[in-house]
């Protein structure tokens, strides 16, 4: 019963103290951490100092790490002798604020205000993303130490400052301090929850393969009443090909494409069927009605857990005004493929390089370029951790944990797959109209008071 | 005998006085007749003035008619009894200049130049397109006129002065005029040879339909990440659409579109097969060596009697540099065909429409917007004028006319036929390489000496 009180006392601290909480958080928050423009570095520094103090504080052992980018900073609170480490992952670093007139408040001075629904939320830069989801974590641990005298686990911490600017440092970093931040696992604290009231484990990432190409056909532009039908049309090719990548039910005829696509457990499905996903809601507040993509398959089966194709852009001949009867040199498409499963990046993107060239007549060519590549993300559904800290969370908001998939990536989760040998659960408490990257970003206040008690239960589940 | 005298002494007469008639065209070029400018009203005004002094003083009633643009200038010369009337076209004013910088000399200032191989070409700008054309015709007349004192046949002449702005008042202005303008056949003026030696009669004039058209899918861009597959991405309706209208054999799947296409008549297509024209350079020159378009038909069979189909213009989504996985809430292309025969350009645009919306999901639209449409001409090869003037060019050049097509279209041609229920023979002394429309258009001199005896031989083999 020792262990019952012990998170009992220390959830009630986190009620208890919640103002002060805040208040630290706002400190932080002030700090203009935006890591993209070189002008701000001493800031990420700053940001990197501020919480290598608090964490000493809170009594880590923490130091704030050089990178030829902006600072890492490691910590590390390992007392308990036998209890596994868990590995806990933000960023300190925020996007720009342009355009800054749509801010209603400046942007790095945080504050409350009560939404129109009676809720209050902390509104600025990095609210969301990720400082104050970052803090409920360091929270957690400060009022269990304070409460307890001591983290019921061994606990590694990373805040990366590079987060929002494409890593540059992480993979590096990782190589060299990974013995270091081995983990038993690792908790990454920079997704949402599935709506206000329901917790959520994002357990799939889709990987993403982007590739421009262009179809050079004639060495010129060519006038369409000179040579239409003989020469060939680049616009022709380009479409004819988009369009052999999909068959008539919405599968991608891509060879080889579903190779290492898994099917989603059926236990899972049905747990998906039971988060009342409305697809006429979903579809129908962006102007749609009729699903796309394969035939058979739910929306949030094809946003979660199936591959795609898309075409994000295309571009050949006369765009301007009016009209001119040219056949264009050339024409151009960007697409993406969302990956799944062990779908391989790199065999994907040789796959349709070829399916492209088979596709065209002697006297054309096509350039390509990629736009990176990185392989899916698909959480181990058996693994332990996932149904305490499910459990855990469970417990704090009164309802099921929803086992989420994403359709974006983190690129960290697949890093430290494979370079710390180490699985991430992605745990966070962001709300989808939070406004990441954009003006007046908020975080619920509900979010970091229960996030950070949710965190406080699930550093004893994992013990 | 008689007549061939006159002939001979006519044609005498202009090899004689070449160098007269090349000062009075350079006195018509200087003028500077930019239809498309208002700021050059003055100018075309001038022009028409200046023609019309000139055909008085041939001895042609003559006359310089206000319209809402540009004026007309309409002139009759009919002194012949029973003898029928040839109605002749051509156009006075000319294309802008810019940009400038890339002419080697004055645009207004023309001059004779001797090019590489040798041979003497009028440069400036009309030179070719149309005064330089136009005033072949008129010297033809006035050399009749001076050797024997009448022409051989009636002539009424209409000379144009917005065919480079799209001719805004030619179509009241004819119905105004009809009776006045009804002749036996017409003469247009606008068009050129085969090759340097070889003549040519423009026998045919594909028609055309644009269309701009926009795939409208969700209310707005969507993320790729949390819609992919699930939202209809307009790119792939415009692309798969576009990818349906042409079979494997490059035919166009339109429903209806070869209605009122008409084979070419064997004899016809023997006498292109005896032009010369090589596949192999024609596509060369561009980079090319694979003919598109119809299985079974040849290069030339395809840009003179072919209906096409071609997408001129296609964009949508993300099109700057670097990569954005948006799904686009529209995409948009621009087609065009060109018709031949007694194919229907407003059943065409209408089958289109169809095509495209009977392809759409329910939740989305297509919204079309018409770029115009004409139909085809295509010239009658029983016509005995077309005999008589295809004889007389040979008789000049000493080598068979052609018989040619063009991709093409010349609005006036159709304007005649509707109109004024006359039929038009298009015979021109261009020359592909003449840069109309361009910097430093040029005519050869041979094209306005031969071309002027050929218009001496045309007015008397029509008598």
């Amino acid at each position: 019963m020792k262990k019952d009180n012990n998170l009992k006392q220390v959830l009630d601290a986190v009620d208890t103290n919640l103002d002060a909480y805040v208040d630290r958080l706002f400190d932080l928050l002030r700090i203009e951490s935006i890591s993209t423009d070189p002008a701000y570095a001493p800031k990420c520094k700053q940001a990197a100092d501020w919480l290598v103090k608090d964490l000493k504080s809170i009594g880590f052992k923490a130091r704030s790490i050089k990178t030829p980018g902006h600072p890492m900073v490691i910590a590390h609170h390992h007392k308990v002798k036998g209890a596994p480490t868990v590995l806990f992952y933000g960023h300190y670093d925020v996007q720009p604020v342009d355009p800054l007139n749509l801010w209603d408040n400046p942007p790095f001075e945080p504050k409350i205000v009560t939404c129109k629904g009676g809720r209050k939320q902390m509104v600025g830069r990095g609210t969301s993303d990720d400082k104050g989801q970052l803090m409920t974590f360091v929270e957690a641990c400060r009022t269990w130490k304070a409460e307890t005298g001591n983290l019921p686990i061994n606990v590694t911490i990373l805040f990366e400052g590079e987060e929002e600017s494409g890593s540059p440092s992480l993979i590096p970093f990782l190589k060299e301090y990974k013995d270091e931040l081995k983990a038993d696992i690792a908790l990454v604290c920079d997704t949402g929850m599935w709506d206000l009231k329901t917790p959520a484990i994002s357990s799939a990432l889709r990987g993403l393969v982007g590739l421009e190409f262009t179809i050079h056909a004639a060495s010129r532009d060519l006038h369409s009443g000179m040579y239409g039908s003989a020469a060939r049309n680049p616009i022709h090719l380009l479409t004819s090909i988009l369009s052999d990548m999909r068959d008539a039910n919405g599968k991608i005829t891509l060879p080889g494409f579903y190779d290492g696509v898994p099917e989603v457990p059926k236990k899972i499905l049905k747990q998906w069927d039971g988060l009342g996903f409305s697809e006429k809601a979903f579809l129908g507040e962006v102007g749609l009605k009729v699903s796309a993509g394969e035939k058979g398959r739910s929306v949030l089966e094809m946003i979660w857990s199936r591959p795609t194709f898309e075409v994000n852009g295309i571009y050949g001949g006369y765009t301007g005004d009016g009209f001119k009867t040219v056949i264009p040199a050339q024409a151009s498409a960007k697409v993406s493929f969302r990956l799944v499963g062990t779908q391989d990046p790199k065999k994907i993107n040789k796959a349709f390089q070829t399916f492209v060239k088979e596709r065209l007549p002697k006297d054309c060519k096509a350039t390509f370029h990629a736009e990176g590549g990185s392989g899916a993300i698909q959480l181990d559904y058996s693994l332990p951790e996932l149904a305490k800290a499910s459990t855990a969370l469970k417990e704090e908001w009164g309802k099921d944990t929803a086992l989420i998939a994403m359709g974006g990536s983190i690129p960290v989760v697949g890093l430290f797959q494979r370079l710390l040998k180490t699985e991430s659960l992605l745990i966070g408490f962001a709300q989808d109209d939070d406004r990441i990257h954009s003006p007046n970003e908020k975080y619920e206040l509900n979010s970091f008071h229960k996030g950070t008690r949710s965190w406080a239960r699930i550093l004893q589940a994992l013990a």
